[in-house]
């Protein structure tokens, strides 16, 4: 910008340095020359440390996520294109239309800058894709051996309707409960890749943006009392916040659950139920019986929805609201998972 | 929650274990035992990984910061409460009143719990201040060595009115520039705490919300052009910013900015320019020369304000933007800091 005046150290550094993080001229290259880029647009006036935005009136859903996972690249996805996605998710499941994301870097001394731009660029393209705009960010370093590569956290901002009304608390006896796809793929596809496993099928992270889901369901008029996307914690634990914050009882009936046989064989070898591993691009919705047919066509019309399933209902409170998974032979009452089953998975 | 169907780890744990960012039941207990109750009320609505906020119309200022001070805790303030008011402030900037604010937390397996314990209520505490409000957030927790006890990404989003049009586009030929106080103390703070430097006088960070500072500006009818708070780069990088955005000239009188002696000394044994060192609760405004005395007077009036002065004028453009300090015997030419003068200070 000046450098006329006085020299800075070159533009194209090949890892992160400390001065990266400095506010000064390298990171504005940084940031106009890497990041700027690959989000595109970034709004209607200049950003400095913020972003002035057109409201959309009406209620605001506000989320955040950190993202942690390792590897940075993963079979199916990255952190960048994650960030992306899990935050939108978030926003999509509050009944928000996703408006707005930020984006907040940690990046650790020495990281690949082509590998900070392949994933700067993925989440380029998973914004545009999911049709929200990075707006504002933020960039710090930390020395080597302080981090891990990278860590990425995004927020995200959105509106929502003057009539919607989505949680656990909405939701009531008689709902059945819908899931849109297999589970523990996400998971699974990130511990293969971590602990370099050669699995007969390659298993790819179910990642998906689930916004559209949730637009063309309330769009068909499905009523929607509560919705859930699947990550940390699975299947399982997204069913006991749901049966806990509804006060009511959840049963589950075990053989409507699709698992796939490459999950089911990996989840055998690391001794891991597929119910509590993670997925990045799965909901359960509680809805009312008489919108389920509806419901589960859209689920089932999604890309990779073909194994979509009316999974279970909801019942009467029993004690403090209670999950179960009901089999041929007996019912095992599903509980929050305890600890890390998976470290870093998002 | 249902420990009476399986028990889960204890709830007293004094240090922060990978299972904390797992999302199930131990991050629960985290969130429920520890961040909610140093939060206070979070919303209208139960949070689960997002929040539903009612809107104030108009336009949005939504912004992001990452921050990775190290030590956690230094003199003046700690990490939690700069994560607040570092955000709060960019809001303010903007011209925005400061709304919500999201957290995310990456956790360094092994941290004291007792320590995040404190660095939440300060959080809290500086929110409330600032008259924010903590709406949702996230934890991660990595492996021992993988970060640095606690980092801390916060956004946050406020309202702007109609009239409002802040930026260096807005500052004209003419204008003065207003320096809130004195600079250099907050990356000073935290390069005393951090080397364990034993100054004969004590620095603190000069940490301090400014959304007070510029809501008296503005109910004043004073025409805010620009505002900048000088945080990594410090006033010099920021008043370049300023002169390339505006595409004019900066001079600055060396002499009307005040550097307390305590924090000149410390940068003679450092080897560090003041001008350069981040501040947290500094700002300068360009605004017309007429409303310049108003102003001032009101930035004096504010706590830690004594030292606020007219620092310098803008003039018509001289090449690409230019932001020189001028003292007798003559000019120097500002430049952006370059690289990463002092290391991880916000």
């Amino acid at each position: 910008m000046s450098g006329a005046v006085c020299p800075v150290p070159a533009t194209d550094a090949e890892r992160i340095e400390l001065g990266h993080g400095g506010g000064g001229a390298l990171m504005h290259r940084l940031i106009e020359g890497l990041f700027r880029p690959a989000f595109g647009e970034t709004g209607p006036e200049p950003a400095h440390d913020g972003a002035v935005l057109p409201a959309a009136g009406g209620r605001l859903a506000f989320t955040t996520d950190s993202f942690v996972v390792t590897p940075l690249e993963f079979p199916g996805g990255d952190i960048g294109a994650l960030a992306v996605i899990g935050t939108v998710n978030d926003l999509a499941m509050c009944g928000a239309q996703p408006l707005y994301l930020s984006a907040g870097f940690i990046l650790e001394e020495g990281l690949e800058i082509a590998l900070l731009r392949r994933i700067a660029a993925s989440m380029g393209q998973a914004a545009a894709a999911a049709g929200v705009r990075l707006v504002t960010g933020d960039t710090k370093v930390v020395e080597r051996g302080k981090g891990d590569g990278l860590y990425i956290t995004t927020a995200g901002v959105g509106s929502v309707g003057p009539g919607t009304a989505i949680g656990p608390q909405f939701v009531r006896a008689g709902d059945v409960v819908l899931l849109s796809g297999d589970v523990g793929r996400h998971g699974i596809a990130i511990m293969a890749a971590r602990e370099g496993l050669g699995f007969k099928t390659a298993i790819e992270s179910d990642m998906a943006c689930l916004a559209p889901t949730v637009r063309a369901l309330a769009e068909a008029g499905v009523a929607l009392h509560c919705l859930r996307d699947l990550t940390r914690g699975g299947l399982a634990t997204s069913l006991v916040e749901i049966a806990t914050g509804a006060g009511l009882t959840i049963r589950i009936d075990e053989a409507a659950v699709t698992v796939s046989d490459a999950v089911r064989g990996a989840c055998e070898v690391l001794g891991l139920d597929p119910w509590y591993v993670a997925n990045e691009g799965r909901l359960v919705a509680c809805v009312p019986e008489a919108d389920a047919d509806r419901a589960l066509a859209i689920l089932r019309a999604q890309p990779g929805g073909a194994a979509a399933a009316m999974i279970g209902r909801v019942g009467p409170a029993a004690g403090h609201g209670q999950a179960l998974a009901e089999a041929i032979g007996g019912a095992r009452v599903l509980d929050m998972l305890s600890g890390e089953q998976l470290p870093r998975i998002c």
